[in-house]
């Protein structure tokens, strides 16, 4: 904790209960599924048994006769898009996909695409209904792997998508539709003199799995459509703004006629940032007149909503004979699903951002392949970048006999690194996250045993600022009120008023925060990019600063002496002659005059980017080829850790989350292009009898573009564990895994690959 | 339009369509019957049918041991509150009274008086249940008037209640129990030489009844008490933060515990500001950890929420041979109902505020009857005093054949005239008004017709300023929202809405007003006191201003200019060389920086008072007494109509409860002192078809204490028709009413009696 041990702060760096805590283990908070109106109707959707198909048509005239019956919608009743693309808070997103991944337009592109919806007095006529629709669908092959949807002649999914270039990449001659919606290229330094300077050079190809979020709560809304055009939504998100737009765009209405209130959200990792129900239940709404709500199943929520890509990445890296990495080449293609937009350019961006290499070259590919559209999965896109790049990594200090550590904080990333897609690094704690890992009781104990090993690795988020917005009110008894934008996953409520109590100088047991409507507070970037306690807490930090420099010219006034001798230090307001605690003073200014009301907001400060390095052991047992976490610890540059519990809770839950996607977690497809596994018994994902204790070390090296050093800390953590876990099954096993998910079978399958004679496995 | 026709505006005067109309014609808005939650109770509420009893023991067993019953609660379970005063927005109040009629404790004090409560799965088991709850009560004699409550040997209703001494008067030797709770006196100048200069002098005494602000909607509540100690209410309030307080202080807990979101409220008019129901609903909510609503049904309404006070009031006015009033008594007795707490020190203000006399004396009473402890009811005990001074007033013109209008103006209060009380007016428009009359068309056509007679009489109300908060957000389309802590009764969103659009220079279809709950906005006190227009203005009025700030120092940043080059007029920014309108220039900085949240807050600035001056022609049928309104005019100094139609509403509305009040409504008490017309069939409002349209003349006198001269307007115009309408008919008639109703058995009566000889008539 170097620059941030000469500060001392009261309420910062404490470990209070989380606000919403209670309710939330009393089962008191309201989420979605709780919302209740007088007149609401049930709604359900009707989705494709196909992966790809035209449809012929619709007739929905069945359904619309059962009694109890109300409305029925088909994507005749949204809004034509034409080809606009619109500013949608995390890029320029085309909303013709947007509106056909809502309902299905003139073709299905995965199983569950939505096709119809239903709105009826209850959900079980509602679910009868969906039977009667009678849907005319002409069958098509599907394309499930970056590898076939790339090749020539593979069949096209959207004749509307010509591939784009971005970064160096230059734009095709021809500009024909194709499977490919993007092509990445970013240079640095000159690959060829680079590799041909290299002593060592190792080259492999990887591949990834489909995984999901797993989040508990299925997706949900419910929207009721005034009748003088303004619609109401309740729904479950991570951004309650970029839900409105993304609403009224694929409605075209203008943005401030929507509204949405946040209910709380059982769990996102990314994955609720999209919007799939709130327009069809919004124009189930429109045509009864009525409130209407709709709840995902867990199959819908497995198939039909974002999860994160799998795909192909392929790593050369070269390093002197110093074990110094001198050149990095990499080649990326990762899954877009049913529509473009595939976090393939953040993983381009992450994948050498660990390394300070003079030399390199990193290309993607944002590909279409008959899958739910993928949508963001805490860092999307660099843990399957770090899965590769960390694994070469590991293989080259191999190659050199250096020590997997030596060898990273020779080539770490720091201060003034150029990441090879343009951007310099400002203060960033990756060096420091090297060595805490090299101090650690963990790392100066052996694994020991039989079948054995361990693995560590390095991984990058660059986090991100956007803009938040908060006010605060404090009300007669000296408690204050602040009110949100940020929909609370993680425990935020408590991180901001942490530091809007700090600021202010007032046990943050007084704050009590709200998250409130999108007409209740001023714009909030969604909960996401680790960007909540950093941007939102600076917005709560303005806010305070408000209200104190109010307090300080009120206590002026009612002192009657010059507001620069008005001093507020540390919840005192004293002045020559006068002396009051925040609360005495607020008690005598409730009585003399206006309500006290502050309000902040951010939106200016960017973050410089977290690192994280985690130590893994595990064993493989030789038989079924089974890996057993032994031991796990996560050091992890945090800046300025608000709230330590929270912080360790991010980094406990992203490694689990990642110990999950590196062993079993696998969307399972048959050749039709169906999804076998989906559902939370089919699709393992970890428990506690997988996990040991993961040990947290939080790094603290503050951001210097916060006032209290915060670094977003959420996603970070979810990129090592699939590497350090195949690094620690090659030394257990002496396998090097390529493809996740690392499973049993396919681990056996390694192994038993490995002592058949002439199979070359990479080392 | 004097003073305000220099000022040029482009929203304030125009009539837009209300915000949140649509919403409530189409059935879209949300009432606290609405109010649904995941596992909710019904909650219902056993009444005394005693109106004054000892409550020897409640048996609640039987209830309790009911199938589907949660929980019973009783006045035990409300924390006890010694002798508590706690300050609560609009004065001091006695919480063990406060308690005590939300629960009754050892007595009832009147017909309908809350026992006990029950939650159960649905409402007909809560229903069935009590009647299962067995209480002993000992009967007492009730008490039903103030002169039977004053005379001594009185049964007593509450025996901590000893007479207090307010303005003038002096305690009383001897601090016995007593049902005068308070005694009120002010004085000016010396009555004895003002009577003995006075050349004709009138004494009446008038009777009042007990009458209902007959709002539509019942009292509800729901109430959630969480796990940390926390409440939650929905319910149908006048003022959020008062209805928290309330709620906190009658339970014991921090006040910002408790967190109140009001919902939309179907009427109020001063009956809508104490709490009944959500002390109840939230210890069943305790008792259960489920939440619990309660809806008051009809005859509850009125049995026990506080109607507004009768009594007994004498005037004694006498004035000199130029028609100049030199002197003024005046004896007030109101029903306090079954604790104190009586608007009758409003009525001793107001009684002579019209008039500027040298010399006065007001004496006051507040009563303790076994009645529902009495109410706000819209300009609360003012229109009982106009009733009488106005009819004197008349007979005084009769006396002198003087016009009455003449005889007002030369008497009418106006700039620096000191008030009985104490205060002295601002700039306030009563001779504004009178003119208004004298030179409307009305005025001058002629009732006509036989049993015709017309009526003018004359009201004040002061109003009041108080704390008002709001905070306004920018969306990236240029449209605001805007946060208000004033539920809205009668259009004041848009009322305020209009005062922001006008300050910034948008137009008021681009402000989307929203009243929110008690943790998202900051103090706001009730909509009351006709301040929501003037006081929550003003705040609104500040967050405009505080944008128009932020948006120059923006527009400087953006254009690179000095700040102070920048100007911002009706909407455009302009700088040299730089011109936007505001939707452009919000659209820029969306995309540049910064959210643009604004907060603007009031609590200094004070009204001046309304006045307002009616005229009514009437028929009086001379074989039954019942008495038709022909025409009737209402003139009010408005100060600045923001919104002309609302204004002419609150007119409207006021003097249609006027004629109600004067003509029909009251409490039917039989002798044990049960309500016998506890329902609308029986308790007769005006409908269409007992008014005519009622003319109302917006006299805009700006208030200077306003930017824009907003003065309150929902009070005053209640406060002539009773006293118009009665001088009415006795012109019509030739009767002096002076006992409200003037029902038609009662105008019978008194038409009848003058024709027998030997009874005296008053004239």
């Amino acid at each position: 904790m170097p620059d941030n041990a000469q500060r001392s702060y009261k309420v910062i760096g404490t470990r209070p209960i989380r606000h919403d805590g209670v309710d939330k283990v009393t089962g008191r908070a309201k989420y979605g599924a709780d919302v209740m109106l007088t007149g609401l109707l049930a709604g359900a959707v009707l989705r494709s048994p196909h992966a790809h198909a035209r449809i012929r048509s619709i007739d929905t005239s069945a359904a619309e006769a059962l009694p109890g019956v109300r409305a029925v919608a088909t994507a005749r009743d949204l809004p034509d898009q034409g080809s606009r693309m619109v500013e949608l808070g995390e890029g320029s997103v085309n909303m013709r996909h947007l509106s056909a991944n809502v309902l299905a337009h003139d073709k299905v592109l995965y199983k569950g695409h939505a096709v119809a919806a239903v709105a009826a007095d209850n959900i079980h006529i509602a679910q009868e209904a969906l039977k009667l629709i009678r849907v005319d669908y002409e069958p098509l092959p599907p394309v499930m792997t970056v590898t076939e949807a790339m090749r020539a002649g593979a069949p096209l999914l959207n004749d509307d998508v010509v591939t784009q270039p971005a970064g160096n990449a230059e734009a095709l001659a021809e500009s024909k539709p194709s499977n490919v919606a993007k092509h990445f290229l970013f240079e640095k330094g000159n690959l060829d003199e680079g590799f041909a300077r290299a002593k060592h050079v190792v080259e492999r190809e990887f591949h990834l799995a489909t995984v999901h979020q797993g989040y508990i709560e299925p997706h949900n809304a419910t929207a009721l459509w005034h009748a003088d055009g303004k619609v109401s939504v309740w729904m479950s998100t991570q951004g309650s703004f970029t839900a409105r737009q993304q609403t009224a765009e694929l409605l075209r209405i203008p943005v401030s006629d929507v509204k949405v209130t946040p209910m709380e959200i059982g769990g996102g990792f990314g994955g609720k940032i999209s919007v799939y129900l709130p327009p069809v239940a919004a124009i189930l709404s429109r045509k009864t007149g009525r409130p209407v709500k709709i709840v995902m199943d867990r199959a819908a929520v497995f198939e039909a909503t974002g999860p994160t890509p799998g795909g192909v990445i392929r790593v050369k890296l070269g390093a002197d004979e110093s074990g110094k990495l001198v050149a990095a080449d990499a080649w990326l293609a990762y899954e877009a699903g049913a529509y473009p937009g595939s976090p393939v350019g953040a993983g381009c961006m992450c994948i050498f951002a660990c390394y300070d290499i003079p030399n390199a070259r990193v290309e993607g590919f944002d590909v279409c392949v008959n899958k739910p559209r993928t949508n963001a999965y805490r860092a999307p896109g660099s843990t399957q970048a770090a899965f590769a790049v960390e694994t070469v990594v590991d293989e080259i200090c191999q190659r050199l006999k250096l020590d997997p550590l030596e060898f990273r904080l020779k080539n770490a990333s720091s201060e003034g690194t150029r990441r090879v897609d343009g951007p310099v690094f400002s203060r960033v704690g990756l060096v420091e996250t090297l060595q805490a890992i090299g101090n650690s009781e963990h790392y100066k104990s052996p694994p020991g045993g039989p079948n054995r090993g361990r693995g560590m690795a390095s991984g990058f988020w660059f986090n991100v600022g956007l803009k938040s917005s908060v006010t605060a009110t404090i009300g007669c008894d000296g408690k204050v009120a602040l009110v949100e934008g940020s929909p609370d996953i993680g425990g935020t409520r408590t991180s901001i008023a942490m530091q809007f109590a700090e600021t202010l100088g007032i046990p943050v047991e007084d704050v009590h925060p709200a998250v409130a409507d999108t007409d209740s507070v001023g714009y909030t970037d969604v909960t996401g990019g680790s960007r909540v306690t950093f941007s939102t807490g600076i917005a709560a930090v303005e806010a305070a600063r408000d209200l104190e420099r109010q307090l300080v010219s009120r206590a002026a006034e009612l002192w009657n002496v010059p507001a620069d001798q008005v001093c507020y230090t540390n919840g005192v307001m004293t002045a020559p002659g006068h002396k009051a605690t925040f609360k005495e003073l607020v008690a005598e200014l409730h009585e003399t005059g206006e309500p006290l009301v502050g309000r902040g907001t951010s939106g200016k400060a960017n973050q410089a980017g977290a690192f994280a390095t985690h130590l893994v052991d595990v064993e493989v047992d030789p038989e079924t080829g089974k890996v057993q976490i032994l031991r796990y610890t996560a050091a992890q540059d945090v800046g300025t850790a608000i709230h330590p519990s929270y912080v360790e809770g991010q980094i406990q839950g992203g490694v689990g989350q990642g110990i999950g996607w590196a062993l079993n977690e696998e969307y399972w497809y048959d050749d039709r292009g169906s999804m076998r596994n989906a559902t939370f018994l089919d699709y393992r994902l970890p428990t506690c009898y997988d996990l040991p204790m993961i040990e947290p070390i939080l790094v603290e090296v503050p951001d210097p573009s916060h006032p209290y050093g915060v670094r977003g800390v959420g996603e970070v953590p979810i990129c090592p564990p699939p590497a350090a876990i195949a690094i620690a099954i090659a030394q257990a096993a002496g396998v090097r895994m390529t493809e996740l998910p690392m499973a049993p079978h396919k681990v056996m399958a390694a192994i038993l690959a490995k002592s058949r004679p002439g199979n070359g496995q990479p080392h």
